[in-house]
Protein backbone atom coordinates (compact mmCIF):
# COMPACT_ATOMS: atom_id res chain seq x y z
CA UNK A 1 0.00 0.00 0.00
CA UNK A 2 0.95 3.44 -0.76
CA UNK A 3 1.90 5.58 2.43
CA UNK A 4 2.20 8.80 0.58
CA UNK A 5 -0.56 11.03 2.38
CA UNK A 6 -0.72 14.48 1.61
CA UNK A 7 -2.32 17.61 2.66
CA UNK A 8 -5.55 18.24 0.57
CA UNK A 9 -5.27 21.80 1.59
CA UNK A 10 -2.25 22.15 -0.80
CA UNK A 11 -3.94 20.54 -2.89
CA UNK A 12 -7.06 22.23 -3.20
CA UNK A 13 -4.84 25.23 -4.13
CA UNK A 14 -4.34 23.81 -7.63
CA UNK A 15 -8.28 24.88 -8.31
CA UNK A 16 -8.75 21.55 -10.02
CA UNK A 17 -12.20 19.79 -9.60
CA UNK A 18 -12.48 16.12 -8.84
CA UNK A 19 -13.08 13.80 -11.31
CA UNK A 20 -14.83 10.86 -11.08
CA UNK A 21 -14.22 7.12 -11.80
CA UNK A 22 -16.39 4.67 -11.91
CA UNK A 23 -15.50 0.86 -10.36
CA UNK A 24 -13.06 -0.76 -13.54
CA UNK A 25 -12.86 2.10 -15.16
CA UNK A 26 -9.46 3.37 -16.70
CA UNK A 27 -8.53 6.37 -15.41
CA UNK A 28 -5.28 6.27 -17.47
CA UNK A 29 -3.54 3.25 -19.76
CA UNK A 30 0.29 2.92 -20.55
CA UNK A 31 1.26 4.61 -23.56
CA UNK A 32 -1.61 7.17 -22.88
CA UNK A 33 0.04 10.51 -22.97
CA UNK A 34 -0.24 12.61 -19.91
CA UNK A 35 0.64 15.73 -17.96
CA UNK A 36 -0.60 15.61 -14.57
CA UNK A 37 -0.61 13.21 -11.66
CA UNK A 38 -3.79 12.76 -9.40
CA UNK A 39 -4.44 12.34 -5.70
CA UNK A 40 -7.26 9.78 -4.69
CA UNK A 41 -9.66 11.53 -3.19
CA UNK A 42 -11.81 8.60 -2.32
CA UNK A 43 -11.75 4.83 -3.20
CA UNK A 44 -8.43 3.13 -4.41
CA UNK A 45 -6.83 3.11 -7.74
CA UNK A 46 -4.13 0.42 -8.96
CA UNK A 47 -1.64 0.48 -11.22
CA UNK A 48 -1.08 -2.37 -13.69
CA UNK A 49 1.63 -2.86 -15.67
CA UNK A 50 1.18 -6.23 -17.94
CA UNK A 51 -1.62 -7.55 -15.93
CA UNK A 52 0.52 -6.94 -12.63
CA UNK A 53 -0.47 -5.02 -9.70
CA UNK A 54 2.52 -2.70 -9.09
CA UNK A 55 1.07 -0.90 -6.42
CA UNK A 56 -2.17 -0.05 -5.00
CA UNK A 57 -3.18 3.68 -4.48
CA UNK A 58 -5.39 4.92 -1.45
CA UNK A 59 -7.43 7.45 -0.23
CA UNK A 60 -4.71 10.92 0.28
CA UNK A 61 -1.78 9.46 -2.06
CA UNK A 62 -0.47 10.29 -5.46
CA UNK A 63 -0.12 8.49 -8.76
CA UNK A 64 0.87 8.79 -11.92
CA UNK A 65 3.89 11.51 -10.92
CA UNK A 66 6.40 9.82 -13.42
CA UNK A 67 4.46 12.21 -16.00
CA UNK A 68 5.85 14.96 -13.90
CA UNK A 69 9.21 13.99 -13.46
CA UNK A 70 10.25 12.34 -16.54
CA UNK A 71 7.66 13.23 -19.28
CA UNK A 72 7.22 9.93 -21.57
CA UNK A 73 3.94 8.15 -21.97
CA UNK A 74 2.09 6.90 -19.49
CA UNK A 75 4.19 3.63 -18.37
CA UNK A 76 1.42 1.92 -16.62
CA UNK A 77 -2.01 1.82 -16.59
CA UNK A 78 -4.31 3.47 -13.61
CA UNK A 79 -7.87 1.31 -12.86
CA UNK A 80 -10.41 2.33 -10.78
CA UNK A 81 -10.84 -0.05 -7.95
CA UNK A 82 -14.54 0.36 -6.52
CA UNK A 83 -15.60 4.32 -7.77
CA UNK A 84 -13.35 6.79 -6.79
CA UNK A 85 -12.51 10.10 -7.09
CA UNK A 86 -9.29 12.10 -7.53
CA UNK A 87 -7.80 15.58 -8.13
CA UNK A 88 -5.06 16.18 -10.83
CA UNK A 89 -1.95 17.47 -9.91
CA UNK A 90 -0.24 19.69 -12.79
CA UNK A 91 3.63 20.45 -12.42
CA UNK A 92 3.26 24.01 -10.97
CA UNK A 93 1.77 22.50 -7.78
CA UNK A 94 4.02 19.29 -8.03
CA UNK A 95 7.27 21.51 -8.32
CA UNK A 96 5.82 23.72 -5.22
CA UNK A 97 5.32 20.61 -3.26
CA UNK A 98 9.05 19.31 -3.81
CA UNK A 99 10.45 22.62 -3.05
CA UNK A 100 8.32 23.76 0.10
CA UNK A 101 8.07 19.84 1.19
CA UNK A 102 10.72 17.62 1.92
CA UNK A 103 8.54 14.86 3.29
CA UNK A 104 6.67 15.32 -0.27
CA UNK A 105 9.70 14.35 -1.77
CA UNK A 106 10.97 11.97 0.12
CA UNK A 107 7.56 10.26 -0.24
CA UNK A 108 7.71 10.25 -4.25
CA UNK A 109 11.23 8.75 -3.75
CA UNK A 110 9.72 6.10 -1.71
CA UNK A 111 6.99 4.93 -3.83
CA UNK A 112 9.12 5.30 -7.12
CA UNK A 113 11.68 3.08 -5.29
CA UNK A 114 8.94 0.44 -4.42
CA UNK A 115 7.65 0.45 -7.51
CA UNK A 116 11.14 -0.41 -9.01
CA UNK A 117 11.46 -3.34 -6.38
CA UNK A 118 7.91 -4.77 -7.31
CA UNK A 119 8.76 -4.73 -10.78
CA UNK A 120 11.90 -6.52 -10.26
CA UNK A 121 10.81 -9.46 -8.21
CA UNK B 1 23.17 8.60 -19.28
CA UNK B 2 22.43 10.28 -15.71
CA UNK B 3 21.99 13.53 -15.75
CA UNK B 4 22.28 14.51 -11.75
CA UNK B 5 25.13 16.09 -11.58
CA UNK B 6 25.73 17.03 -7.72
CA UNK B 7 28.32 19.51 -6.12
CA UNK B 8 31.15 17.81 -4.62
CA UNK B 9 31.25 20.52 -1.93
CA UNK B 10 28.75 19.41 -0.23
CA UNK B 11 29.96 15.73 -0.61
CA UNK B 12 32.94 17.02 0.60
CA UNK B 13 31.16 17.76 3.74
CA UNK B 14 29.60 14.24 4.48
CA UNK B 15 33.38 13.58 5.49
CA UNK B 16 33.72 10.35 3.95
CA UNK B 17 36.90 9.72 2.22
CA UNK B 18 36.54 8.83 -1.46
CA UNK B 19 37.17 4.42 -2.02
CA UNK B 20 38.66 3.32 -5.55
CA UNK B 21 36.99 0.09 -7.67
CA UNK B 22 38.86 -1.19 -10.36
CA UNK B 23 37.51 -2.03 -13.83
CA UNK B 24 34.90 -5.23 -13.89
CA UNK B 25 34.92 -4.55 -9.89
CA UNK B 26 31.48 -5.25 -8.20
CA UNK B 27 30.63 -1.86 -6.13
CA UNK B 28 28.01 -3.62 -4.63
CA UNK B 29 25.97 -6.65 -5.33
CA UNK B 30 22.07 -7.48 -6.01
CA UNK B 31 20.73 -8.52 -2.26
CA UNK B 32 23.51 -6.90 -0.73
CA UNK B 33 22.75 -4.95 2.28
CA UNK B 34 23.68 -0.94 2.07
CA UNK B 35 23.22 1.53 3.92
CA UNK B 36 24.85 4.22 1.51
CA UNK B 37 24.27 6.07 -1.64
CA UNK B 38 27.58 7.23 -3.65
CA UNK B 39 28.39 9.75 -6.07
CA UNK B 40 30.94 9.22 -9.13
CA UNK B 41 34.49 11.12 -8.74
CA UNK B 42 35.72 9.74 -11.69
CA UNK B 43 34.94 7.22 -13.86
CA UNK B 44 31.89 5.08 -15.01
CA UNK B 45 29.23 2.99 -12.67
CA UNK B 46 27.08 0.34 -14.48
CA UNK B 47 23.67 -0.47 -12.78
CA UNK B 48 22.76 -4.05 -14.00
CA UNK B 49 20.41 -6.40 -12.94
CA UNK B 50 20.24 -10.08 -14.18
CA UNK B 51 22.74 -9.36 -16.63
CA UNK B 52 20.79 -6.28 -18.29
CA UNK B 53 22.27 -2.34 -18.08
CA UNK B 54 19.76 -0.29 -16.40
CA UNK B 55 21.84 2.76 -16.19
CA UNK B 56 25.28 4.07 -16.66
CA UNK B 57 26.10 6.70 -14.31
CA UNK B 58 28.76 9.08 -15.07
CA UNK B 59 31.03 11.39 -12.94
CA UNK B 60 28.93 14.11 -10.58
CA UNK B 61 26.27 11.31 -10.06
CA UNK B 62 24.86 9.20 -7.74
CA UNK B 63 24.07 5.85 -7.49
CA UNK B 64 23.05 3.38 -4.47
CA UNK B 65 20.22 5.53 -3.96
CA UNK B 66 17.23 3.68 -2.94
CA UNK B 67 19.25 1.83 -0.19
CA UNK B 68 18.50 5.61 1.51
CA UNK B 69 14.94 6.07 -0.02
CA UNK B 70 13.66 2.60 1.15
CA UNK B 71 15.49 0.01 3.55
CA UNK B 72 15.89 -3.00 1.97
CA UNK B 73 18.85 -4.97 0.18
CA UNK B 74 20.32 -4.11 -2.89
CA UNK B 75 17.58 -3.95 -6.14
CA UNK B 76 20.62 -4.39 -8.55
CA UNK B 77 24.57 -4.64 -8.82
CA UNK B 78 26.76 -1.75 -9.50
CA UNK B 79 30.06 -2.72 -11.80
CA UNK B 80 32.65 -0.07 -12.60
CA UNK B 81 33.49 0.51 -15.89
CA UNK B 82 36.97 1.14 -16.32
CA UNK B 83 38.66 2.53 -13.10
CA UNK B 84 36.29 4.34 -10.91
CA UNK B 85 36.59 7.01 -7.41
CA UNK B 86 33.18 6.94 -5.48
CA UNK B 87 32.13 8.96 -2.33
CA UNK B 88 29.70 7.57 0.25
CA UNK B 89 26.68 9.49 1.16
CA UNK B 90 24.82 8.49 3.99
CA UNK B 91 21.65 8.79 4.89
CA UNK B 92 22.20 12.50 7.04
CA UNK B 93 23.92 14.05 3.84
CA UNK B 94 21.58 12.38 1.28
CA UNK B 95 18.19 13.85 4.05
CA UNK B 96 20.51 17.02 3.89
CA UNK B 97 20.42 17.30 0.16
CA UNK B 98 16.54 16.77 -0.14
CA UNK B 99 16.18 19.34 2.12
CA UNK B 100 18.03 21.74 1.36
CA UNK B 101 18.19 21.73 -2.95
CA UNK B 102 14.67 20.76 -4.30
CA UNK B 103 16.61 20.12 -7.75
CA UNK B 104 18.61 17.50 -6.36
CA UNK B 105 15.32 15.85 -4.85
CA UNK B 106 13.93 16.03 -8.73
CA UNK B 107 17.10 14.29 -9.95
CA UNK B 108 16.93 11.94 -7.64
CA UNK B 109 13.10 11.43 -9.14
CA UNK B 110 14.42 11.39 -12.36
CA UNK B 111 16.79 9.12 -12.05
CA UNK B 112 14.68 6.73 -10.23
CA UNK B 113 11.81 7.04 -12.94
CA UNK B 114 14.05 6.33 -15.37
CA UNK B 115 15.13 3.50 -14.44
CA UNK B 116 11.58 1.92 -13.39
CA UNK B 117 11.23 2.91 -17.74
CA UNK B 118 14.06 1.41 -18.38
CA UNK B 119 12.94 -1.75 -16.33
CA UNK B 120 9.64 -1.75 -18.01
CA UNK B 121 11.16 -1.54 -21.50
Amino acid sequence: MNDMVIDFGIVARSGQDPIEFKSGETIFDTGDEGDVAYVVRSGTVEIKFEGVVLDTVAQGSVFGEMALIDPAPRSAAAIAQGDVEVVPIDKRTFLFLVSEAPYFALNVMRLLARRLRNMSD
